[in-house]
């Protein structure tokens, strides 16, 4: 691991500082670090890099930041695959893997070996209208197909490898993967599911008809979700992040991607830790 | 009751043929038929008056339609309180009384004075920003605030009777009226209030902190829900039917009406049986 | 107020310390102190009353407990509508009014007139077989019908007011006041309900037909839920302490109970302050 | 397939009748019939074989009835995986293939060799108390550890791989396989997962920490729950259809048995199909 890539976001607390030290200390360790303009403004040194750039050059990458910020790194490095470990700057995420207080400690150990990779589940979504293929995006978290602001619902047509599951009216639906049934799923009522089990979770947020519930299916299908109403705008969101505006019969087209995101783990945090302790499970 | 509005639209099926029938079989019975510009057209009459004369003339409103015309009907007529009648165009709705087919038995008890009068709760809505108001409505299903369209959350916070409640981050929270608690309130995970309960149902929408729940206050309250979040657009709708766009700080005011939508009731009909036959209860 | 009836268990840390200057500090001030005899013992006095004769004696019964001792006391007094003070001696419990810390400057508060009383409705349930009544108890928080332990289900036919309203198929029924609604209803998915809105809670607990809600009436009805099934044992359970074995047929009979429990109440303290912090809002 | 076992119960409609015509049908065709005693009386036959011994003779077993005759089936021929076709003697089943009005061209179609073998995970559960091993069984559906009859809280302390995991309070805990996901577990709020995904359902019953939610685990886990409570009975129930009570201290555990359900699919019918009928979605 000779050249690691630093993401992060200017609104962190200190963060400049931080940014400085670590950036010092990653060299006097003869690492090469790539920074985007944005983060290499921080600390006064002139832009370097795109983002797409460091991508394609690090062997690591560094993410200061929260869930928002490892989303967005996730996307960035999805084709080459580049491991990443995340620092957490604020509260506990469920993405990043260690506190700002173990970040020197865990990167000795990183540069050891002493680490695993987890590998997570990423899906890639396709919008098609008319026949023409209008956007697409891959998530490490979830698609959601939502209602525009007007308070009435809309309709979607789902289908599993091509075959026609149910018509779901409501405010939409949700397909995420299990990383990202912490997230939105959740507060839609989705359940929890354990990043290593091989599905993805339909939710519908507010269903019209009462007996629809989550649904799991394997993760190796190919599933579609046409837009049939047509009163209202509707949307679909990538990760919360990036949003396409849909119209009537645009076809939404999901499945696993090749890809894998992969995250830096030590050996002695546990998944079940993190959601007990996000969860305030026991604290009653 | 000598002066009957009607209130129907154009998309039901059939309409023509059955309000021409019906306005013939009024004016037999010498009652005085009143229609706005839209419905007197269905049936090649002139445009003879305004909906909001309608309101100030009619002894009884006749809706022909779903829950929906029901709505507008109510808003309409507020404050006159003047009885409505809802003939139910397609399913079996929770608002409407009676099916098509029982129309012309319905009218001749109603003109027998065999009916009586329930009562249902409104609720009065504004919007005020920056110490200015900017809109009002009065409601007989429900209060929506919601996020925008792309899949973040936004944030309020609830006081009632001046005293701070909660803040509620999610997709948005719906103050329901026990009416609309079998509307979107139940979709969103609501229960079901029998229209009798002087009370108010807060519903919140996808929250974010799993520990909401939907909260039930007395209706003799006064309920103010701040938009504090800045991220995206928010919007307030009012019975699904209108929406009003929010922006950072905008206060809405919820109380109850000071008038009550009338609905001429025969005393054949449950308000058990309504529930039991709409959500199919021992259908399995 | 002179005359202080004192209920607690064995159970608590130190009780013994604090129940022994309790009582010296009341007679202090020329209050009348009564006691049962297990509380008696406690503190080294010879046993001088029953339970019951505390309820015909005392102008103020004083709880330190958690919210089951609460639901004891209050059925203890519920004929004559003893005020009660709740001092936590654990949590933060819904019932128990003020922590230990503040027993004294409390008491102070109360003798000089500084207080207001909450009234809490209750219910009174009555047991039917083959037309004899062989059982009834009255409940602060609620009556629940549940399975035996063999995971089959049980049916109950429920109407109201003598009207049919559904037949329930699942692991059982809770019906709650308000004030159970943060208790077991709570857990079964029921909404939370401020205790001074008028009505009753009918939760299914996990029921089979999967568009049963918890629904709301208002609390002046009577309801009557017929065992209708066979296969196993059901027990009613009054305030989750006292449970009575049911057969098939049985019918249980709820309805507001004449009595209402009646809590001391300080100025300073806020039910939604303490749903905000039992139920954690606004900790994530 | 020559030889074939038959499952029923005496319960069923008309079963004799259908039981006598499927027995000569079958016989017609050279194929040979075994049935316990229950079932050869049924058709005044003597009884010849015991259930153990279907289970080692059959080529195939046809079960006529519903889901908890095919759960009795699957359990029975557990070790050698004999095939099972199900044939519903009342509604719509989700383990059972066919109605009975296509008995015979589905047998048709088997003996045709016309059929796909669908694999089903079942769990194996096992009991142990000081170190000694004292029940054990193998689900198709569910392992439950639930409350006695008060309505008290049971708890229970979860460990996956030997990992703790969280301690649950409440009415107990549903362990789940995706075939079991439609059945209890549904009832108590767990998602709906399609039978191949490889996972397992953790489902809380009536959770008293309201941030517990569903848990989705992969299927090649030990788990382990204890129950730490001591308050009340609590009862362990495999396939809602046999019980064993526990004492505090008392281990569950539960693992992937390495055997299958092998249940006889027609290419027509499909999973999705099933659920949209079963659960009326589309139906309002």
């Amino acid at each position: 691991m000779k050249t690691i890539g630093i993401l992060t976001k200017p609104k962190f607390p200190d963060i400049k500082h931080i940014l400085k030290d670590l950036v010092a200390w990653l060299r006097e360790r003869q690492k090469e670090v790539v920074l985007d303009g944005q983060t290499a403004a921080l600390i006064g040194e002139p832009a370097t890099y795109q983002k797409t750039q460091i991508a394609t050059m690090a062997d690591m990458v560094l993410v200061l930041g929260g869930d928002g910020t490892m989303l967005n790194a996730a996307r960035l490095v999805e084709e080459r695959g580049v491991p990443i470990l995340g620092v957490n700057m604020g509260g506990l995420g469920f993405l990043t893997e260690i506190s700002l207080d173990y970040l020197y400690p865990t990167l000795d150990k990183v540069f050891a070996q002493e680490f695993s990779i987890e590998e997570r589940l990423m899906l890639r979504a396709r919008i098609h209208r008319h026949g023409e293929h209008v956007a697409q995006a891959t998530v490490l978290n979830d698609v959601v197909i939502s209602k525009g602001m007007l308070a009435r619902m809309i309709e979607t047509r789902i289908s599993i490898n091509g075959q026609f599951v149910t018509s779901l009216r409501g405010d939409g639906l949700i397909v995420s993967t299990p990383t990202g049934s912490t997230a939105y799923s959740l507060s839609a009522g989705g359940p929890i599911v354990n990043p290593s089990v091989h599905a993805l979770i339909l939710t519908p947020i507010c269903p019209h008809t009462l007996t629809h519930r989550p649904l799991l299916i394997p993760s190796n299908v190919s599933l579609e979700a046409v837009l049939t109403s047509h009163d209202e705008g509707a949307m679909a969101t990538f990760d919360g992040q990036v949003g396409v505006a849909m119209t009537q019969g645009d076809t939404v087209a999901i499945s696993a991607s090749e890809h894998r995101t992969r995250l830096i783990r030590l050996p002695d945090r546990s998944y079940y830790d993190v959601l007990r302790r996000k969860l305030k499970w026991g604290n009653d």
